[in-house]
């Protein structure tokens, strides 16, 4: 076993050794993509596509070599020590393989394989069975009946996802493994990036709450999404999300939160989801923020992750068009928030460089012929006034809008700046500056209404964080 | 003047003439932008772009010809009838330019300059002299200070949007023209086709309830979508609605709905808009769908132009993983939408062919291998249920899933079914298989919640109808 190893969750995202057992030659199997993606990063051609750096060991008794790598019949013939396994053998094999594992001394397995509670008694005495033997040897599991575990900043791809996510700053844990794969996909679209990636299936053993504490001192990660189905251990959650918020912000989406959803969940992972309102309460207290779809669960992770929270509730709202600084303010005001008023001398000093047709008050339209120019000025002065808290900026595409320069010059004005800011490039073609935004840490979210959103969530966690303070920011 | 015209907006929207009143042979001029729109269908280099085929006249005394076309100083001095007159000139200039529209017939105007009521006292002034001259002429105008008009099926672009949208049922009034551009670009990536797009500026003379009114009869159009930011005449719009929606579906979404958006749409506008309540209720009198985002804009505006509305509330989902199909079933519950309780034959009839884990209960789970014949079939026996009065289709990704094939057993499951079905292809890479069930009347909206949404839009469509209609349905 691996020094330092002992404590936490290490060994599934930093282990130096994998064994796939269940490895296999044929393409569109579970054990073939797994050792494709452990490989090469992913199981699709993709230039500079990057695998794991550690030793890969396949286990399958009936074959010699896969993939160019030797092939072990058992993980007890593997001949260096094994961090982690990655299983994916059927359901019935896996106490036998769990008893092996022990043998070698690994301790920590990821069980992809269905066919345990999720699947009827049959299966869930089966799960027991598993569970029995892994504490006897004291074996961590992540599953089963999962999707794997990714981690981009060592390209750990130990799923059967088809394609790696984009190193980023968020940790995202799924009780739905069909979600990750569709997350993935989305991401890519959205410029969202993630440390650590996380299906955790029918949490047998590692649940929400210890990927919580473990992603809360995680140097790669600066935001934590939940996707929840149902927890087994209420309480338990809610300490491991009371020590954790401190550390980083947690947004959780948590399904079945009506009666029919309720129902249905039941029905799905066979456990109560209890009643939402406890849920609901449960969430607040521990400062996690609750959202309601799966866009919210991004838009604020990626906000999150990479803006500052806000010190106060007072936003500014910059933009080109009138319409869509309207649609900003009346999410705000949604929220709970408000618009800054702006002060008269930041309105004098306004007017020193803005058009006579300016709105003279907050939003702050600065018509339809704004400049990147333009955009950089108004966001210096915002930048520095003390009753602006936040500033969700709104390009348009109008005759003269320039995209791209004003990305830039958005960047560049807020650089250094210890207060949030979102942004809505409403329906802009150029999608580079779009993904500038994103690449240099201002969330871009496309609508003004999202980028409200996104900006709510960084008042969120001011909040939490002045109330876990002691009021130091107040 | 052309036959049949006298009435309605027919010149507007089916005009055999154009004129272009500041056309120009300078690239990044808005009246080169018109003269290109109109001769090509876009001013970008498109493959099949095409343009409007009737007579355009550009008009401009310092130039003798503009992009292949005899160019006249005067509307005057045009040979032909024109129809339309596309003005693009300096505000000041454009009363005279009425009163030679006069003098040559033309009944019709599309005032794009700017420099009117939205900029302040004197220009508040010249568009009450341009008004005046129009109704003296009987001219009628959209604008000023708009984007232009858009038909898409006779390759009308009389405006200065970069890009011409798709083809579609969907007739779209923007009070923003910034929102406009944003939503042709937002129409490419969501599928949304338009059979007319209209940027209606300041609303000196035809406005949202002229609009309604002959979308209601235009055979092109499935439901209208609607931004309003203020209304001069609540009145008047509220009696066109109430005309229009037997007819026709209408979506609405009014900014400003907030305390703190109202004030920021009077800075805007100029306009005061009116206590939110009011026009809630108002909306609400009328039968038309109001949405506080523009993504429920569009999302609503796709479902009630392509399926029939629901004839009850009782919804089945059907799903190859439970987390989204709970996801929905929240979704809908929230809306005040039920899942539909499966009848037991029905519950029997599925039993035979689908696998044993099935959830055997509504939300459908016909589990992660679920293969295109299986959702086939489980479409069949649902479409046929009288217990289920619309249908949610999700599909995730997963090991076996084939989205196209999928895409197409679902269309052909569901043709001549006279319930509503939504989508949601919940991420999935593949892109054709969107498009398929898109370009099929079946809109796909990438997750279960905005699917719920537009279930929810077309339940609402139904109970309007039914409401209409006198019971006749219920």
């Amino acid at each position: 076993m691996a020094q330092g190893m002992e404590a936490g969750l290490d060994r599934f995202f930093k282990p130096r050794s994998i064994a796939v057992i269940g490895a296999s030659r044929e393409a569109g199997k579970v054990g073939n993509a797994v050792c494709e993606n452990l490989l090469r990063g992913t199981t699709k051609e993709i230039l500079h596509a990057r695998g794991f750096g550690g030793a890969i060991y396949p286990v399958n008794p009936r074959a010699d070599e896969i993939m160019g790598l030797k092939c072990y019949s058992s993980i007890k013939d593997v001949p260096g020590e094994v961090d982690l396994a990655v299983v994916v053998v059927p359901a019935r094999f896996v106490p036998t393989i769990m008893e092996e594992m022990g043998e070698k001394g690994t301790r920590a397995a990821v069980i992809i394989s269905a066919g345990f509670s999720e699947s009827g008694e049959e299966g869930a005495r089966l799960e027991r069975e598993v569970l029995r033997i892994a504490s006897k040897q004291g074996i961590r599991i992540i599953g089963p009946n999962c999707l794997g575990v990714i981690r981009t900043h060592n390209h750990l791809n130990a799923s059967f996802a088809d394609m790696m996510p984009e190193p980023g700053p968020i940790s995202f844990v799924s009780q739905s493994g069909a979600l990750c794969t569709a997350v993935i996909q989305y991401s890519f679209e959205e410029s969202i990036g993630f440390s650590n990636f996380v299906s955790i299936g029918n949490k047998a053993d590692v649940d929400d709450a210890d990927l919580l504490e473990y992603f809360a001192s995680d140097e790669e990660t600066q935001a934590i999404a939940l996707y929840i189905e149902s927890l087994k251990d209420g309480r338990r959650f809610m300490e491991a999300a009371k020590k954790t918020v401190p550390e980083k912000p947690v947004v959780i989406l948590k399904s079945g939160r009506t009666e029919a959803g309720a129902r249905a969940t039941s029905s799905h992972t066979g456990s109560l989801s209890g009643s939402d309102a406890a849920y609901e309460a449960a969430f607040r207290q521990t400062g996690a923020l609750r959202v309601y779809t799966i866009m919210e669960l991004f838009d604020a992770a990626k906000a999150l992750a990479y803006q500052p929270p806000a010190k106060g509730d007072r936003i500014a709202v910059v933009t080109n068009a009138g319409g869509p600084g309207v649609m900003a303010a009346d999410q705000l005001y949604t929220r709970g928030l408000r618009l800054a008023e702006l002060p008269k001398d930041v309105v004098k000093e306004l007017d020193s460089f803005l058009p006579p047709a300016w709105s003279r008050s907050n939003p702050v339209d600065i018509l339809g012929d704004a400049t990147p120019e333009r955009y950089g000025e108004t966001l210096r002065v915002l930048s520095g006034c003390e009753e602006v808290d936040g500033i969700v900026v709104i390009l348009t595409p109008q005759v003269m809008t320039r995209p791209m320069e004003t990305a830039r010059i958005v960047v560049e004005s807020v650089r250094g700046v210890r207060k949030p800011v979102t942004a809505a490039w409403v329906g802009l073609s150029g999608r580079p500056s779009e993904d500038y935004l994103d690449s240099e840490g201002i969330p871009e979210l496309t609508f003004p209404e999202r980028a409200a959103d996104a900006m709510a969530a960084l008042v969120h966690r001011g909040r939490v964080l002045r109330r876990i303070q002691g009021g130091e920011w107040s």
